[in-house]
């Protein structure tokens, strides 16, 4: 989820200064098998009044699971069902925002994200969007949100974005896909049960493990790496190893996938991600290639940035039996490949990260063509 | 740090219920070189009028220091040095509250624990007796304080212990030593400034530091562990191994031997600590042995219990020609040493987590004595 930390801002980040952020951690967390059956006790303090609702956002294959059936609804709580098919928009957040403000004469007392990435950052937008007038796209950029959002909290239903600890809820809006990238964004609260990573599809699986794998190279191997961000984003690297390459029980292994997807979310803290995230964000623009996928169908082709990341990269895929998508870009015209390109370009904070202040005279429109090319 | 928590409970944690703790993280960190800088920013919006002062709590050694200098007076905000010769105590921290309460006619806005150990457990016991009634005693044990403490920065200038993120004030009272374990003890606001170890005396950091490695092999060995605190223990021990065993320069030592004091104190949130933890205590408690030392003493004659960690401290204390004092226990009675052995035993979740729910057929008291002789 990070991939678009640093994207076509409308105010980009202080990184010449010496002022370091002041980073907002998540203040409450849970973890353990069978945690989800405390939500109900963790939510009973932060209820309002009976009239406050809970609201909770989920992702909709859990429709008439198991899972449904123990989300603690009292009072006039309400459960929404979201798709999760396609990325998160600002739209589909100011309508969840109109429904909450339409269906509840009083606001909620708190809205709760299940699901993946895009359920945890729908979730986190909404909140936000409940105490600040105005349009979720006008909160898009850095620190543009005036008021704390409302009490909200994340529960991860597949492990890798790493959404549940960060300060962005990246959303796809009118003009751009960019970050709501605000001290408010950050849960109150984080429930990690790795049951609930019980039935995920294998292929999303890989690709959302990937997107921590990705950025855990990005940030590694980046020029704004400190000691903070380095001992999260090895940390991270390491669960994904064991995950993907080790010889784990299937319980261990959700486990530490979900540990790996919290410490890789921490890793972004004081780094940025690179080159994949960079291209992905073109790819995506341009066909609609969720955010996953599209950092794996980059980051197989980047060797001469990442050498040993696409090394093991490889060997996971191969382990795993995953196969890419091929010929995606085969169709672009020249003129969408150009606007892939200067789209990939724009991203400056990503390219000064992965190759340093002169990454300009290494990284060319000509080079990228020749990698989308491949894809 | 974590040494104590379970030590002669008022209140024993739950342990075999299957409710997981609601772990209250630090909801804001500063890290950087030179972020000590930032505290006058990071101070202002939490000023509740001039009249209400920010009260620092500094170790006695940067009395006329350039640190001294650095910290961001204004209006009628105080400076209290305290020394860090002895162990924290209950009668100290009352001692503290009274004077704050007779010097200002308002609360505080806040305390700002600047120091090791001892400062930063200080600062988290007066910021919850100067909201919460009666004596710092009454709240020792588990969630016994009722009102929220007020705000409170820790800033370590000393790393090992954890104290920067734990929930525990470890205290030394009129009948025991035990922490005030609470949701409200946890700092608001922690600023991780690695320039801030530049001075510290070499055998201070070396036991210092040793307090988290012992602890992270004591947790990892436990029977409690859970991923969770797998993962970040596994990372403090890799950063304890490169800064005691690596050749790392002196400025990302520090950086890292910060990292793994705050990744070992993230540790203990799931799990516990052990043997050497248990049998420090009976020292301190007998002969006043200082916390960090008491866990070496000890530990070294551990192999039994820890071969692999007990290897590894014994090259770190070599490379570092650390002397540890030797015949310290060579005068006690027998009185004494049957002191220091039923005070090891009665920590009974420590021994349940070093060597499971049977611990007791596998150490006796003279096993016990054996070990203490050889300190």
């Amino acid at each position: 989820m990070e991939s678009k930390l640093y994207q076509n801002t409308k105010k980009t980040p202080p990184r010449s200064s010496k002022k370091f952020m002041n980073f907002p951690m998540v203040p409450r967390v849970v973890f353990g098998k069978g945690s989800f059956n405390q939500l109900g006790d963790i939510l009973m303090p932060k209820r309002v009044h009976s009239e406050a609702p809970f609201i909770f956002l989920v992702d909709d294959v859990f429709e008439n699971s198991g899972l449904e059936r123990k989300i603690p609804l009292i009072f006039n709580d309400q459960i929404i069902f979201v798709s999760a098919e396609e990325e998160p928009k600002t739209y589909q957040v100011d309508a969840l925002v109109n429904k909450i403000k339409k269906d509840f004469s009083e606001p909620p007392s708190g809205i709760v994200g299940i699901g993946g990435g895009t359920l945890l950052d729908l979730a986190k937008a909404v909140s936000i969007l409940l105490t600040n007038s105005g349009c979720a796209a006008d909160y898009q950029g850095w620190d543009l949100v005036g008021k704390p959002s409302i009490y909200h909290v994340g529960i991860p239903t597949i492990s890798g974005t790493g959404a549940e600890v960060s300060r962005t809820t990246v959303l796809l809006g009118p003009e751009r896909k960019l970050g709501i990238n605000s001290d408010y964004t950050t849960f109150d609260q984080v429930v990690l049960d790795p049951e609930l990573l019980n039935n995920v599809p294998k292929d999303q699986w890989f690709y959302t493990g990937m997107d921590c794998f990705i950025h855990c190279i990005e940030s590694l191997n980046g020029t704004y790496l400190n000691a903070f961000s380095q001992s999260y984003g090895e940390k991270a690297l390491e669960l994904c190893k064991e995950v993907y390459l080790g010889d784990l029980s299937e319980s261990e292994s959700r486990e530490k996938l979900m540990m790996a997807s919290w410490h890789g979310g921490m890793s972004i803290a004081y780094s940025q991600v690179g080159v994949a995230h960079a291209m992905s964000y073109g790819l995506g623009f341009v066909l609609g290639v969720k955010h996953g996928m599209g950092n794996c169908l980059v980051f197989q082709h980047l060797s001469e940035f990442y050498p040993e990341g696409v090394c093991l990269f490889n060997r996971m895929k191969e382990k795993h039996g995953i196969e890419f998508p091929t010929g995606v870009c085969a169709g672009l015209t020249d003129a969408e490949l150009d606007t892939m390109i200067s789209i990939a370009l724009s991203l400056e904070p990503l390219w000064e990260n992965a190759l340093g202040k002169n990454w300009k005279n290494i990284i060319t429109p000509g080079k990228l063509k020749a990698i989308y090319k491949k894809i």
